[in-house]
């Protein structure tokens, strides 16, 4: 399965865009928490409140993924796909229950 | 080593089956932060508060820290196991001190 | 590229050393958040408020983030290299214009 780590600009984004996720099935589960963040932007440094919202998922779904979190939001943001080398069979069998296992 | 990024119901659990895994020795450090969870069980979409424990240990310890977390809870949680591509000396050499290296 | 998950004393420290990675052009990004640590030490189980600080960049910049970090403080912390397996293209663009890519 994967996880992607997602910057987002606050709450209100990281919960339409996570629970749109869930309805169209390109998810099983996600979390979000807020946190600071600061950036470089053609010189100047910048510091603001965000949101991480990380996605839990079946392998396969990076494309659809990405092009939903793009429908919702009109900056660049971060979209980091993480895989891990392990996750509990329990969690597995939640997955494979609600989001359709898929050859990438 | 590696990482557990673990979900669990509230700060009471986490911070009950952390100190349990560094009393144990399956683990040199744990750390744990609020999150909001949105969820997709039959059908249905559930928001609530969780947490999120990290776990920093050695290789080898997967099956005893799913075992000692599975005998505090109830529930199917999630426990994904990353492995970092490098991590500081200074650390790697307290985390030897404190849990013992094992071939897995 | 990479994200460095870094664990550190407090908020001001994150923001200084996030800040300054920034300045040095060895980051286009810092998020932190605060958590609550427990350890092991010498047999003793300690548990206090701490900061992570998520620092993303190009490959080849880990030994002048470490080096960066360990000027700042002067305890032994935490400092996990990620590589993540895929990065949307748009944040890879803007990493690309802040940070020079550079071989490891």
């Amino acid at each position: 399965m994967k996880i992607y780590y997602v910057t987002l600009n606050n709450t209100d984004e990281a919960r339409q865009i996570g629970r749109a996720l869930l309805e169209c099935k390109l998810a099983v589960c996600v979390n979000w928490f807020p946190i600071t963040c600061a950036y470089s932007w053609q010189g100047e440094i910048t510091e603001e409140p965000e949101v991480v919202l990380i996605i839990k998922t079946q392998d396969g779904y990076a494309l659809e993924i990405e092009k939903l979190i793009q429908e919702h939001i009109t900056y660049t943001n971060f979209i980091a796909e993480i895989s891990p080398t392990a996750v509990n069979q329990g969690f597995v069998n939640w997955l494979n229950a609600e989001v359709s296992p898929r050859s990438q």
